[in-house]
C-alpha cells in the first residue's frame, strides 16, 4: 500500500501546493474593501459589497470584496458600507478666484465694475498661488479629482495643484490687453508657451491654451493661438457663447454665430474645451458635435447672472461631449461639483416643463465619463474600471440626507452635499482621508486667504476700480 | 486731614461698592460668547465679537462680546468667530417621507403612480414617527429651528417633534377620502380636533389643520374646517395653486381661481399658511395679502417637478407673509434649507433675466424672519433681540467654503452648505453640538430607518400599488 499511499499523497499535495503560489498576494498599494461601488463602467454596474485594488496609480481590479484576499498593499480602506464614485471632472472653473468669493454679489456688470479692475490691480503670484490652494482644497473635499483651470500666472496654480495632489487641465491665460502676468499686450502666448514647456510630461498636470473669450483676442491672435495648439498638441480652454454682447458684436462683425467664427479662424478641433455655450444655435451644436470638441455645461454660474440655461441637455443627448463645470467662486461662489448635479436635473426639467428629463444617471453620466469624454481622456478617467487612473471619491452612507438609499444615482444628485465625501483619492493616492486633507494643512490656507482679503479690502475702501 | 480723608475715602468707595454690587453676575441659562453675530433686527445688525445671553427659553440680552461678563451661567459656548444666524424656518414639509426618499425620482406623475399607493399601503404610526425623527434629525442638523409639518398621524410627529426638540407647527391632514390614519371618509377633521386638545399649550408644538388642497376636500368640508379653526384657532396648512389640473378644475366648476374659490369657503385668514401659490394671478396675490394669509415658498420642489417658479419675489416685495419650505423629501429629497437659499436667490434671477434681484440679504430675510411672520410668529420668532425666543445656529467659519468672508448674506445663502452648521439651539436648549444630536441617537434612527426601507422594497417588489 506504500507506494500508492505516496503516490495519492503527492497527487493531492501537488495541485495545491500550486494553487498556494498562484494565491499568493499580489503586490498593491491600495486597497478599498467593503465599499458600494458605482462603477459607471459601460454596463453602469454597482457592486455593493465591492473592493477596488489600485498599483501604480491605476486600478488593477475591481470587484466583489472577497478579491481583496488575492493581494496584499501598504494600505486598506475599510469603506464599512460607504459609497464610491469616480471622481468628478470640473470642467471650467478658475480657482484662484476664491479669493474674490462673495464679492459685489447681485449688482449688475460686475465683470466690468468689479472683477477686470480687481484682478488688473490686485493680481500677482502670491494670491494667483494661495487662491489655487484654497480652491483646489475646496474641490477634494467636495469629491473633484480632476480640474479644468484657466487664469493669470497659471504657473503659479500648476505649482498649487502638485502640492494638493488635483489633476489638473491648466490654461494660462491670453488675451489682447496687458494682464497682471503679461504686462505687455499679446504677452499672454508667450507665456503660456513657457509655461507648457516647463509642465510638459508631468503626470497629473497637463498644460494648456487658454484664450479668454472670442471678443476678447483679435481674429489674427485667435489664429495664432490654434497654430501652438496643433504644433504643440495642447488643449484649448476657452469661453464661447457665454455673453449677449459677444453674440451681438460676432453677428455685426462677421455676420457669425461665435461657434462659426471661431471655427473659421481654426479654433473647433478635439483640443477645444469651451466653456458655457449658453447661446448656441442647433447648428452651431451640430458643428461642435462634427469637430469633435468638448463642451464645459456651467448651470450654477449661468443661472446666478441671469444669462440663462444653455441645451446642455440637447448637447449631452446628441453625443456631444460634455461635462460639467463650477465656472470660478466669483460667479458660481463654490467649487461644488455636488451641488451643481441638483442644479443641472431640476433647471432642464425646468426649462422643457418636464420633471422626466434629465434624470440623476444622466447628470451623472455628465460629471464623470462625460467629464473625461470632453478632455478627450475617457480611457484613463470617468469610470471605475481596470486598467482606468484611480481617481476616486468615498461618500458617508451615514449621513442623514443619504438614508435612507433606494437609488445610487438619485442620493447622488438630489440629496448629497459635498460635505459627504470623506475620503478622495487621485492618481492612486489618499489625498484626503475621513475629511482631512494630507497633503497640506488646510488652516494655515485659510489664514493666508484672510490676510489677502484684508489687502483686498484695503485696496476697495481706498477706491480701487 | 484724618476727617476729610475718611470722607473721602468713603466718597470713593461707596460707589465702587454700589457698582460691584449692581455688577454681580445675573444668572443666565446659556451664554454664547466671541460670535459673529447675524442679528436680523430691524436694523440687520452685525456683531463681529458678539454675545447672546439666554434664560429661560428667551434671549435677555446681546452685544459685545463683554456683556457676557454680566452673567453667569451653567453652560458657555465659545464660538471661536463662528457664525450665529437666527435658526431657520421651515414653512412647508412632510418630515416622516424621509421614508420614500428617492424612491420613484424622475418619472411621470409620480403623485398618483407612486406616492399615495405607497402611503395607502405602507403608512402606520410606525413609519410616521421614526421617519419624522429621522427628517428633524436633517433638519436640525441644517439650522433649522421651526418646522411646519403636515402628515397623517401627526400625533407622532408631534411626538417625535418633542423627543429631538424641535419646534414644530404641526398639521393633522384631512381629506375626502380614506386615509391610513382615518380609515373612515371625512374621518380627518375628527382625528385633527383630537390631537390639538391632546396637544394644546405645548411650549414647542402648536398643532394645526391641514386640509390637503382644494381639490381634495369638497366644498362643504372645507367649510368645516375653517369653522374649526376659527372656534379653535388652529392654524390651517394647506397646498394652495399648485397644480395645473388643481386651476383647470375650479375654473371649470366654480370659474374661479384655488384662491377665490378658499376665499369664498372663509379660508382665507390669517390662520392658514398657503404652500406653494405656484399659479397665482396678481389679484390672487392681492387677496392673499388683503387676508393676511401666510406663504410657504417652495422653490426646489417646485422646479424638480418642472411645475414653475413661484411669484414668490413679488409676493416678497409686495409684503406678503413668505417664508421658505422645502416640502417633503420625496419631492425635493433633502430637508436641507440652506441649500434652498441659494437656489431661491438664483432662480428669481433667471425668471426675471435680472442677476440684480433677490439678493440674498432678502433670502435670508425670507428663511427667518418671512417664516416668522407667515407663522405670524414675528414677535417670537426670526431675529436675534431681546425678548425673542432663542432659536439660532452656529456656523462653522472655517469651513472652506465660507473663506474669505466678505458678506455674511452672501456667504450663507452661495456658498455655505447644511453641513456647516455645528450647533443648534431651540427653545434655549441646545439639541445639536459640534455636529453631535443631544437629544437621542440618530444612527439608531438610521437603522430603524433602512429596517423600513426594506420593508417598503420588499412591498414593491411584491406589486403594491
Amino acid at each position: 500500500m506504500r507506494p500508492f499511499s505516496i503516490h495519492i499523497t503527492f497527487l493531492i499535495l501537488f495541485p495545491l501546493i500550486a494553487m498556494t503560489a498562484l494565491a499568493a498576494p499580489q503586490p498593491a498599494d491600495l486597497i478599498i474593501t467593503r465599499a458600494h461601488i458605482v462603477t459607471m463602467n459601460a454596463a453602469r454596474e454597482v457592486i455593493e459589497d465591492g473592493a477596488i485594488i489600485i498599483r501604480d496609480s491605476r486600478i488593477v481590479a475591481i470587484g466583489s470584496s472577497s478579491i481583496a484576499a488575492n493581494y496584499s498593499a501598504a494600505k486598506t480602506i475599510d469603506a464599512r458600507g460607504d459609497l464610491v464614485f469616480p471622481g468628478l471632472i470640473n470642467t471650467h472653473t478658475h480657482a484662484s478666484m476664491t479669493v474674490f468669493r462673495g464679492l459685489g454679489d447681485d449688482v449688475p456688470d460686475r465683470l466690468r465694475r468689479f472683477i477686470f479692475p480687481l484682478e488688473k490691480n490686485l493680481i500677482d503670484r502670491e494670491l494667483v498661488y494661495w487662491g489655487a490652494l484654497h480652491g483646489f482644497v475646496e474641490m477634494i473635499e467636495g469629491g473633484v479629482t480632476t480640474a479644468v483651470d484657466m487664469y493669470y500666472f497659471e504657473d503659479e496654480v500648476a505649482r498649487a495643484a502638485k502640492l494638493v495632489g488635483i489633476r489638473g487641465v491648466l490654461g494660462q491665460s491670453i488675451l489682447n490687453f496687458p494682464t497682471p502676468d503679461s504686462p505687455v499686450p499679446y504677452g499672454g502666448l508667450a507665456y503660456a508657451k513657457k509655461f507648457a514647456a516647463d509642465w510638459a510630461n508631468d503626470p497629473l498636470i497637463t498644460p494648456a491654451l487658454a484664450p479668454h473669450a472670442p471678443y476678447s483676442l483679435d481674429a489674427e491672435h485667435l489664429r495664432l493661438v490654434a497654430k501652438a495648439s496643433a504644433e504643440l498638441n495642447l488643449p484649448i480652454l476657452m469661453h464661447v457663447a457665454e455673453m449677449t454682447d459677444e453674440i451681438s458684436t460676432l453677428r455685426r462683425e462677421h455676420n457669425q454665430t461665435p461657434v462659426e467664427y471661431l471655427d473659421s479662424l481654426g479654433l473647433l478641433t478635439p483640443r477645444l474645451v469651451a466653456a458655457h455655450c449658453i447661446f448656441v444655435t442647433d447648428s452651431d451644436i451640430a458643428l461642435l458635435k462634427a469637430r469633435d470638441v468638448g463642451i464645459a455645461h456651467n448651470m450654477v454660474a449661468n443661472i446666478k447672472s441671469a444669462k440663462g440655461v444653455a441645451p446642455g441637455l440637447k448637447m449631452h443627448d446628441d453625443g456631444l461631449r460634455i461635462g460639467l463645470g463650477t465656472d470660478g467662486p466669483m460667479s458660481g461662489n463654490t467649487l461644488d461639483l455636488i451641488g451643481q448635479l441638483g442644479y443641472v436635473a431640476k433647471l432642464h426639467k425646468l426649462d422643457r416643463k418636464d420633471r422626466n428629463v434629465m434624470p440623476a444617471l444622466k447628470v451623472v453620466e455628465m460629471a464623470t465619463l462625460g467629464g473625461a469624454r470632453a478632455l478627450h481622456r475617457e480611457k484613463d478617467l470617468g469610470s471605475l474600471e481596470p486598467g482606468k487612473l484611480a481617481d476616486l471619491i468615498i461618500l458617508d452612507h451615514n449621513s442623514t440626507a443619504l438614508v435612507p438609499l433606494y437609488d445610487v444615482y438619485s442620493t447622488l444628485v438630489y440629496a448629497a452635499s459635498p460635505r459627504d465625501v470623506r475620503t478622495t483619492v487621485i492618481h492612486g493616492r489618499v489625498v484626503m482621508e475621513d475629511r482631512k486633507i494630507l497633503t497640506l494643512n488646510p488652516q494655515e490656507v485659510r489664514e493666508k486667504m484672510r490676510s489677502i482679503a484684508r489687502r483686498i479690502n484695503t485696496a476697495i475702501a481706498a477706491g480701487i476700480r
